[in-house]
């Protein structure tokens, strides 16, 4: 499975990046390569017709938009763009109508970053280049746009901040130790400011989270960056890749996936991975009962942000016993703190429930009417804040479904892989710890809505990001976003925002203000996506040699004791817990600690 | 460069295990796969024409050879056949010619493992059973062989032995650690003899080998292994998947590729990696010098193991100065302790040595006939035991060769890929220690050659091996072996000959015993062949972010310190060197030892 996975997956990837014979020296060098020939599949995806380095001859009179760094500028009449794939000399325009083109292409500084469109002309007699791949040709501009300025370039390298939770290597050398990576996150990002153009790697990560059911410390993930991409290209690049690699007994995946607003996903499924197989929605009730006389709706309906939710369970009546709906209302209250009441609009058992019998008495009919029920639907109606309301319901609404499959309906056919994008999540949530200051929803990396850049400095709650999610079955089997470019926004957002010591990102935000192309990339996580593929009851299936609830690997014995001299050349020892003095001896062990 | 050779490298591997949707739930697990489809490829390289999971009425009359576990038998006229892919019935032929094969298939242990060549043939009518993929069909049994037997079956789990020289990973149970993986070796002949079939990874190694030039302390190989296959199934598929990822700006790859035994890559390249992109082969001479007055020739020839050897440089007299070829005998006697002398056969320049103008008056016509010897020709000689003498003299072809073409000479092709199998190693070598005890040439679960056998218990140093090396350019790229599946002759070799505690290896014995199929693999390193295909310097400019010589990574400044507290999880900390403390405090370390 996986090594099929991983080929349709690479043929989907492979020719962008297949011709790249000389590779990175540094993580700020762009190494050229000079193709001979034309790569369609190049240009896929991405907002540009062709690359830097195969228009010929053969291109004339074609109209081309390209992207790529100003190599060179020549008394204001021509420059030199180059991306990862060649140089092509650019034409600036002369006459009056195109003075701002001409502005563009003539102050934005050296390497700076930009995309050109115009039509590819001949070079006039005695002025081709043999020596440039593309020097036959040149492109006469009628439009640019500077995607990002860059300073003098330097090639220093910075400090690198560590992230939370990753393993620890002792090194040979006293104190210091190296980390294993939980994502390349910051390396493929570097990578495209240098210049890679487009990153693919069947990477293996690793995260310390203790004991965590379903998940695995050593995982794999496919891991993808492009430069000059916006959300749709990354969107389409999954599902072709999705759809090319699906397996043949299973039904065809269609595309495009659908896709829902984050917001939508919260008010309709209480969660930001809806499993969408099944209906059985959130529907937001609270003008049923604004006149309402039931105290506990009153109290919710007259807070702010107060509302009355509900769903309905079709056929619940028939299924469901006294004690499944006690159960899930003992889950609301303990796990939620919130009270959930069931109504039988339809039924007329409320089990002995006086406020149900009030409810259904003033706003039965408006109920069945907005909420469609049929006989036997069962209605679960909680009352509070929005998220609160919705993420309780969202719960219930699963629990629902297990309840119900184990009484034999089939809500959720197993045969059906329902692929869901999530989108337009905020950018910062609130701190858990303190609500009046913000952290970012997912890394401080990703870039906000372009429609929503203007409430940065007055609304920044209000801010939605350009991150997207992959849902496969209300699973999430993948993330990723659209990162920012632009050094001057990444510092605001880091120092002004989010609070940060921006000394501690230094590094990223001098490879941002050295002409970093717009960017951005997505990772799925194969080993869940293999999972519910193959529907495999846990992640521990699809794995060869799979870690232990606790992280042991039972094959190897890992972790297991080392001897002291082992540890030596790493210059470390353990630090026995006083407690363990007991346990160690029980246990027989080969050594003893030598303090 | 590195996806597309992954994906051409998949796509290659692909369909074999492009089905596998129920994967191992255990170590020692074989789980079925029952595929409804013919996928031709998944015979391909190994000892079957057909898996067992995929005959059906269509194959009628075909005669197939199928490779399993015998699941199931039934008064010894019946036996279901298991592989990875499915089951068939067997029919054990019955009649006295046959006796043999009946032995064969009656007396094997449940879950032996069995070769069968027979034809399909149809069930008789109310036979069929409409619940197995296969069962419409039978297998007439012509001949069979016992692979492997198989102890009964235990599901437990045992101690595992650590490799040396493994990155080691602090663990949040006091005293315990991960290691980071050399090679995944014993984890993928476990999954072989899980009755997985066919295994292959892009797999990151991990090796902590200090400071070493043009080595990283993580690199990636493409890591393979496979059921019923033997050296030339290996070969050809890897022959296969370099012809198939083959760049094509570059001359395609010309299949299959030479082979050479280890003993001839010796006698006339003086390596076990030999560039074959040009001459310049040691030739022996001995022959030429046995009534030689030279001293130190008479003195090295009067020895048992005595040898005179020689390479030819062709031009050397034209193209090398003195000075070169003092420094080419510095270097013999430096890294040797070899003496060297060069002579002139044609040129009549010997440089005032009365020893090279004696061997000319002599032999010179015989070394000249011999050596195919040209106007300008050098000869370079030693004299001494057969493979110190073609050591240094393989070591001084590269360096010939190297001076050559520092003064213009072309003697390797930058356009030419010179791939080479070196195989017939030998399987033991003294150890360096002490001599009269064995060693593993290679790694102790290397599978002797066929032909060899009998002399295990004679004479164990005369055994080839069925390891195999593949060489580019001189380069070695990959290395694999046919593995030993036989536990008893597992067993010999790790307790007699090698003289190893067994009790270490007993994971991989009992797994052996328990029906462990034929199987061998091989691992390329892809950064070395990338390096390498892409004419790169050094693999760190294949390397996304290179490690220094000294391990550090410059980008993250990994390694790096840590403070205390994040170390305290782990149950660690850091014993500092005594005279480490001085430096210490001129870092400015943001914190101290705590003892």
């Amino acid at each position: 499975m996986f090594s099929c996975w991983l080929s349709r997956l690479c043929r989907g990837l492979s020719t962008p990046t297949g011709r790249v014979t000389h590779l990175i020296q540094g993580s700020l060098s762009r190494r050229l390569m000079l193709s001979s020939q034309r790569i369609p599949e190049l240009s896929s995806f991405v907002a540009r017709t062709n690359t830097c380095g195969e228009l010929r001859s053969s291109h004339l009179g074609q109209e081309v938009t390209l992207c790529g760094w100003i190599q060179y500028r020549r008394q204001n009449i021509f420059l030199v763009l180059r991306d990862f794939h060649g140089l092509v000399q650019v034409v600036i325009p002369q006459d009056e109508s195109a003075a701002s083109v001409k502005k563009i292409l003539c102050e934005a500084p050296m390497e700076s970053v930009v995309q050109v469109s115009g039509t590819v002309i001949s070079r006039p007699p005695g002025q081709e280049n043999p020596k440039m791949p593309t020097g036959e040709i040149e492109i006469k501009v009628k439009s640019a746009q500077l995607l990002n300025t860059c300073k003098k370039l330097p090639f220093e390298i910075k400090d690198f901040v560590k992230g939370a939770k990753e393993f620890v290597i002792p090194s040979r050398e006293p104190g210091k130790f190296y980390c294993l990576p939980q994502s390349p996150q910051q390396f493929k990002q570097l990578l495209m400011v240098g210049g890679l153009d487009r990153y693919f790697q069947v990477a293996r990560c690793y995260r310390d989270e203790g004991s965590r059911p379903d998940r695995q410390p050593e995982f794999t993930q496919i891991d993808i960056e492009m430069s000059f991409v916006d959300q749709f290209g990354i969107r389409s690049l999954i599902e072709g890749l999705l759809q090319y690699s699906w397996p043949s007994d299973k039904d065809p995946v269609v595309v495009p996936f659908p896709s829902m607003t984050f917001a939508e996903a919260l008010a309709s499924y209480g969660t930001d991975k809806p499993d969408t197989r099944f209906g059985m929605k959130i529907v937001d009730i609270s003008d049923v009962f604004r006149n309402t006389k039931v105290g506990f709706l009153q109290d919710a309906l007259s807070k702010p942000q107060g509302t009355v939710k509900a769903i309905c369970i079709s056929e619940g009546a028939k299924y469901l016993k006294r004690k499944d709906i006690e159960s899930l209302r003992k889950l609301a209250a303990d796990h939620f703190n919130q009270e959930v009441l069931p109504v039988f609009p339809k039924a007329n058992r409320n089990w002995n429930s006086p406020v149900a019998k009030s409810i259904m008495e003033e706003q039965r009919s408006e109920l069945i009417r907005l909420m469609e029920i049929q006989e036997d639907g069962v209605v679960l109606l909680t009352a509070g804040e929005h998220r609160k309301a919705c993420s309780v319901l969202g719960k219930l609404r699963l629990e629902c479904a297990d309840l119900l499959e184990a009484r034999g309906l089939v809500l959720r056919d197993p045969a059906l892989f329902s692929f869901l994008w999530v989108v337009d999540f905020p950018l910062f949530l609130p701190k858990e710890e303190n609500p009046g200051e913000l952290e970012s929803a997912h890394h401080p990396f990703t870039a906000p809505h372009p429609s929503d850049i203007h409430l940065l400095h007055t609304e920044p709650k209000q801010v939605r990001s350009q991150h997207y999610d992959l849902v496969l079955n209300g699973n999430e089997i993948g993330g990723g976003s659209i990162r920012i470019h632009d050094a001057e926004l990444q510092r605001y957002i880091l120092a002004t925002l989010l609070k940060e010591d921006v000394k501690l990102l230094s590094h990223l935000l001098q490879a941002l203000d050295f002409g970093a192309p717009p960017h951005g990339g997505i990772a799925l996580g194969l080993d869940r996506l293999i999972c519910l593929v193959t529907g495999a009851p846990s992640i521990r299936d699809v794995i060869a040699f799979p870690k232990s609830f606790r992280g042991h690997d039972l094959m190897s014995n890992a972790p297991d004791s080392l001897p002291p001299e082992e540890l030596k050349p790493y210059h470390i020892q353990v630090s026995w817990p006083a407690d363990s003095e007991a346990e160690k001896s029980s246990l027989n062990q080969p050594y003893h600690p030598e303090s």
